[in-house]
């Protein structure tokens, strides 16, 4: 057969929905509301042709500059992927070897589990207790279980859950693996990794990022990372030739030059979270605190799968996850205010 | 240790040199002299941001849609790539198993050996005429080596040498694995392998393309390819989600949209083509027949590394590849008529 065995075996990872219309209220892939700053449009309309002539920096030598300084790092310490799947990817290839495994919390992003059977690999889940916290011990698995890659997302997805930086460390000198944490979401929350990772001593963590969603440049694919000189290095070895276009390199580096467009629209979304969270809970819903850009809310009268859908019927889009931990709560990313409130009044004719 | 050993072990690929000041003869890594279409301006100028704040179409539709009708197929048949490279590195993914291996012919794109020794299967090379011709015939390898993906390109790199239908036929006929034809500089070329794999009855051939070279477009990463349904829907699971940008999208969907302007370039570049093989054979040179966007000739005089130096020292910037098959030749990109002419200049103040 042509097929290679795993791969015909795969069930692909499923994105949330993109529906052609915009006349929904979208709050199913965790986007941004707000649009990117002003100037990545100013990039874009004077972009001169002549550079997309040539091939692009395959460094990303401006963005790695910009970045540590952000950082107060070097940029040896940093690596730019093609969004932060790439870099997950890129980690499944440098980081693992034939016979060993990949693991991540349970629930987390659903994604890491399709990575470990892209990499042909076991994938060991670490699973969280009732309430969605970690204890900060990562599971080793069965036989072949040998997990050297651990993928902590952090704030957690779908939960939101956040683990505090001890914890985090304490895994970390323990685990014999690369752990990369996952921050995707770590600009809505109080506090991050990074100081843990450029931090004298640190051989094994990595933080990731994303402009996905804190940026508002889902549609751009730019993820970074941070870490140990050798493991970025490492990742530098596996990638495509030119894996970031000259445009998603210019517009990025607009973006990073504008953090309090950014910090703006975060403190947007954190004031529209604590004031959805508050009302889901005054209607009874269970919502676990959450650090990031959406809430993972227990509805009280209904069950969730029949609210997915009958919110879907009115244009209103959610996240749903089938299955024993998470099958009974919506992920509802934070939008404006006003598709917050269009939700409540939904969820209130719904009698949820 | 925490890096993979097949990957400490590992040589990456060099990419061609870009040389920081635009002031140079740049004629090493086969990018297009001549700008891709206005239309591609006119779309990253008036390109609405709320298409970044969102996720891009993860299946690239409205591109696949185009190519179907360009090509005569159907979008099911085709894959979209961050650049042919990401194709490649899928294909080794989705067609290989751990104890399988990787073919190109010897000498090719430096690149598959790097591919293969990403993917941890051993490369094995078939060599060539000493005329750079190809009989159609795949080594198999020795002990462990049962190649069950061959990367073609055709014409080749850095040869710029065709093989014809025909014997691409017949090797996919004889051949058991998955035969990608790496078509990156076919626009250039007499005649394509696409009515081959549209064909009913094609079971392994796949073809690749690129709109780096022909479409001037090196800088915004956008290959793809066209092949039987099961290996298309192979590549798509075990591709990131979201692989190409919502930018990279758009613009080539532009650039698509004027092929009369990619065909224009591709006729400029062939006449320079033509008069710059006839001067360099007229003062000694070896310059086999070249179907593609460069040259790949030998000196009659001095050795072909030093020349690369003293072109270097010039500012002029052609590829040199070291190596018993290559090491006596350069690699000469065609640019304008004016670049061709600096470059005899230099050749003959040379003495070359």
């Amino acid at each position: 057969m042509k097929v290679a065995r795993h791969v015909r075996a795969l069930t692909p990872y499923t994105p949330g929905e993109q529906p052609g219309s915009r006349r929904v209220v979208k709050l199913n892939t965790n986007e941004n509301p707000y649009p990117p700053s002003p100037r990545c449009a100013k990039v874009l309309a004077s972009f001169d042709l002549d550079r997309l002539r040539r091939y692009p920096d395959p460094l990303c030598g401006a963005l790695r500059e910009r970045l540590a300084r952000i950082w107060g790092t070097v940029p040896e310490r940093i690596f730019i992927g093609n969004g932060s799947d790439e870099i997950l990817t890129l980690a499944a290839r440098a980081f693992v070897e034939d016979d060993e495994a990949i693991g991540s919390l349970d629930p987390s992003y659903s994604l890491y589990k399709t990575l470990a059977a892209i990499r042909n690999v076991p994938f060991v889940p670490t699973p969280l207790a009732a309430d969605f916290t970690w204890n900060g011990r990562i599971a080793a698995g069965g036989r072949d279980g040998k997990v050297s890659l651990f993928l902590l997302t952090n704030p957690n997805a779908p939960t939101g859950v956040m683990a505090d930086a001890d914890t985090i460390a304490a895994a970390a000198r323990r685990f014999p693996g690369v752990l990369v944490v996952d921050e995707a979401y770590a600009d809505f929350s109080a506090a991050n990794a990074v100081p843990l990772v450029t931090a004298a001593g640190n051989r094994n963590v990595i933080v990731m990022r994303t402009l996905s969603k804190s940026f508002s440049l889902a549609g751009l694919r730019l993820g970074y990372c941070i870490g140990p000189e050798d493991l970025i290095e490492a990742l530098y070895k596996v990638k495509d030739s030119y894996n970031v276009d000259a445009v998603a390199q210019a517009v990025a580096l607009a973006a990073l030059n504008d953090l309090r467009w950014m910090n703006a629209n975060v403190r947007k979304v954190r004031r529209t979270r604590a004031w959805l969270a508050k009302e889901l809970a005054r209607r009874g819903w269970d919502v676990p605190p959450s650090e990031s850009n959406f809430l993972f809310a227990r509805p009280p009268r209904r069950p969730a799968a029949e609210l997915f859908e009958a919110l879907r019927a009115r244009r209103i889009f959610v996240r749903y996850f089938k299955g024993p931990r998470t099958g009974d709560r919506l992920r509802i990313t934070i939008g404006t205010d006003q598709e917050a409130r269009t939700l409540l009044e939904a969820l209130d004719a719904l009698g949820a």
